[in-house]
């Protein structure tokens, strides 16, 4: 059971783009016309794209060859194709074939150009990719394309997923000639176990028609990327597809590019946390929502290391899974974290309940006030380590026995 | 359950030690006369000793306080004392007291100074310590002492550890005068969660009667250290408290000190590879003994941190519960330990079956062949990186249902 509030607001058409997808029975024949697996995100104009992808040595053919598309290509990317149910990963040097075949059979099926083409595969590692069943039956992304259709895409590219994820968010231009122009940015991502920092068996595709060149987008894209996709964890492993693909169709579609990209960069920010956020709620067997606040920091970079290492501990996942305010396991997963910790003047909040001030067991703080907040689906732990000005968030789950049961009793 | 082949032989007595034990109550005071909780080790003449920490920021006080004596006295070691049941850490300014007040306790009970007793406490943190409660009942060490009685101590220091760890090794000394004779060494540990590499929430226990300056005993006791306690894990979780100490009785007995200790040394490596292994097979909810042997890595040190990666995985763990040769989890693990991976030279062996050789699948390999290796109790996973000389094994369990239970149901 995912931790949600309530349910998905539709994401928003974005001028621009058209979406579609196809049954092709990716992950076993048996699945054909019973869940859509492929994607294809067209966009109708060129658009200026930027991405971030998995720092995983073991990289998939399909990330090699989005960011050669991208290196080459960036100023005039026509779409995205994306399956799920098979990772085409771990299968040696037929990989990099079957990822062209892919790219090759999507930009047919749209009328592009090959170069003009961006891949994603995300599913099973090590397994033949099934490029015959894909090509069969392609053509129903084409017949499907339409505005209104990004849900779709979000469907197709679930693997553990239990829902489909998706965000919208839409800002206004008061540049000059713009008249309060609205533009939209519409996301959706995947991504449930093996998710961690640095991209991890996730996809994102966000599309946008705000219209600002490729170099300005991947600058915005690798920043916020750190605050969004790389500050969640569901279990600390990242994988080997992870990728992240950010297109606008704005400048092709005429208009003026932005100068003022701030009213944007906030939006996507949004953006881009929301999906990243979806994933941790649909961690596998998450059951709980942590935010993980760490503050008084040398650096951001030492804050967000300091709460990933506070977010991967099993035993502090454990501890969350079973409302257990065990405040000593997070002090033992700070003093793991490698910053040069001084346990005096280390303090620690769950929501509003001081645990723990300068090192020091607050006087007031009883086990049953830590408890009744570690009970709760959502809360937040503050850490503050008393060294500087850095700080980040982290969102994380909690390690439940449905995560050994997906994880062991199934391959995924 | 333990993964277990067979029960333990009976912990050898070592000349100038003594152990003794007693129930004190420590976790609480219903369990004062049900369980064993403190053990003192008192050497009849000066020992020397060595010793190994947590890498831990976060110290409890007996670290500090053991490292300290180490520093100072390491050729005048009379006693160590032990406590399971509260690890007397992240209670504040407090712990410091209460730790030299358990050093005083054991030094007045065996008639020697405090500069010459070593402690080690383990168990809930954050808890006061019960010293009252040990006071009351510190005499019921020295009343049970006994040259036979290290599973006593064995017992003693035992928190989620479903049985008591031991081991014993004797080799002979051929050495001018020695004629052969035969040396012990006997060790006890503890441990089963917050167990990963640099002395996770770990005590190990060494004597011997082996004449060796304390100097000489420690460069052996580190390097051994990281090819046995520390190349173990269970969780990933190192803890506060960790210590591993080596007391030596030959000098004090008026032995003429050994010049050549590679049998010494021998000996040793495996009572503390013995020891660690006992901790991974007693791993909270380990179902699954596993060794991972990686080769090929630019220096030992790589090869181990590699390994460790692999260990720590919770996707390879749920997948060695799961009796999945999931491989593709492997080279995700693998991929993600910041060696410089170059994909087309790792090979992968899970006993002798040859998964994956440079980078491609192994034409005769089927899943079957990996699923049955991997559905034994014990199994070795071989990896070469193919970029040097490095290697080294590293053990861990599996991540199971049982773990969660144990970890998100009870404090520990």
């Amino acid at each position: 059971m995912p931790v949600m509030k309530q349910s998905l607001n539709k994401p928003l058409p974005v001028p621009g783009f058209r979406v579609g997808s196809a049954s092709c029975g990716v992950k076993s024949p048996e699945l054909k016309g019973k869940r859509q697996d492929v994607t294809l995100i067209v966009a109708d104009v060129p658009a200026q794209a930027a991405a971030v992808f998995t720092q995983n040595s073991f990289r998939a053919a399909c990330v090699n060859l989005g960011e050669e598309t991208i290196c080459q290509n960036a100023q005039n990317i026509r779409a995205i194709v994306a399956n799920a149910g098979n990772a085409n990963a771990g299968v040696g040097e037929m990989e990099r074939v079957w990822s062209q075949d892919l790219v090759n059979l999507a930009a047919i099926a749209a009328g592009v150009d090959s170069k003009q083409v961006l891949s994603a595969s995300t599913g099973v590692i090590g397994t033949p990719f099934p490029i015959d069943r894909i090509a069969a039956t392609m053509h129903e992304c084409i017949d499907s394309l339409a505005v209104d259709n990004w849900q779709a895409a979000a469907e197709a590219i679930r693997t553990t997923d239990t829902f489909a994820k998706y965000a919208s968010r839409q800002f206004q231009s008061f540049e000059q000639h713009m008249d309060g122009k609205t533009y939209t940015i519409t996301g959706v991502s995947k991504g449930s176990g093996m998710i961690h920092p640095n991209m991890a068996t996730m996809l994102g595709f966000i599309a946008t028609d705000a219209p600002i060149s490729a170099g300005r987008l991947q600058t915005m894209l690798s920043k916020i990327a750190d605050c969004s996709f790389n500050s969640i964890s569901v279990d600390g492993d990242t994988s080997t597809n992870d990728t992240v693909y950010l297109l606008s169709s704005g400048l092709g579609l005429g208009d003026v590019e932005l100068e003022d990209t701030s009213a944007f960069e906030e939006a996507l920010t949004e953006v881009a946390i929301e999906l990243a956020q979806l994933i941790v709620r649909d961690g596998e067997g998450v059951t709980k929502f942590v935010s993980i606040e760490v503050s008084g920091a040398e650096s951001e970079k030492q804050a967000r290391e300091l709460g990933r290492k506070i977010a991967v501990s099993p035993l502090v996942k454990t501890a969350f899974a079973g409302s257990d305010a065990n405040w000593g396991r997070i002090i033992c997963a700070i003093g793991n974290s490698g910053a040069p910790i001084d346990p005096s003047k280390v303090s620690i909040k769950a929501d509003n309940v001081l645990i723990l001030q300068d090192g020091n067991l607050h006087p007031d703080y009883s086990d049953e006030m830590g408890m009744k907040v570690f009970a709760q689906q959502e809360f937040t732990l503050c850490v503050d380590i008393g060294l500087g000005q850095g700080s980040a968030t982290v969102w994380t789950g909690d390690l439940t026995h449905e995560y050994i049961t997906i994880n062991a009793e199934y391959r995924s």
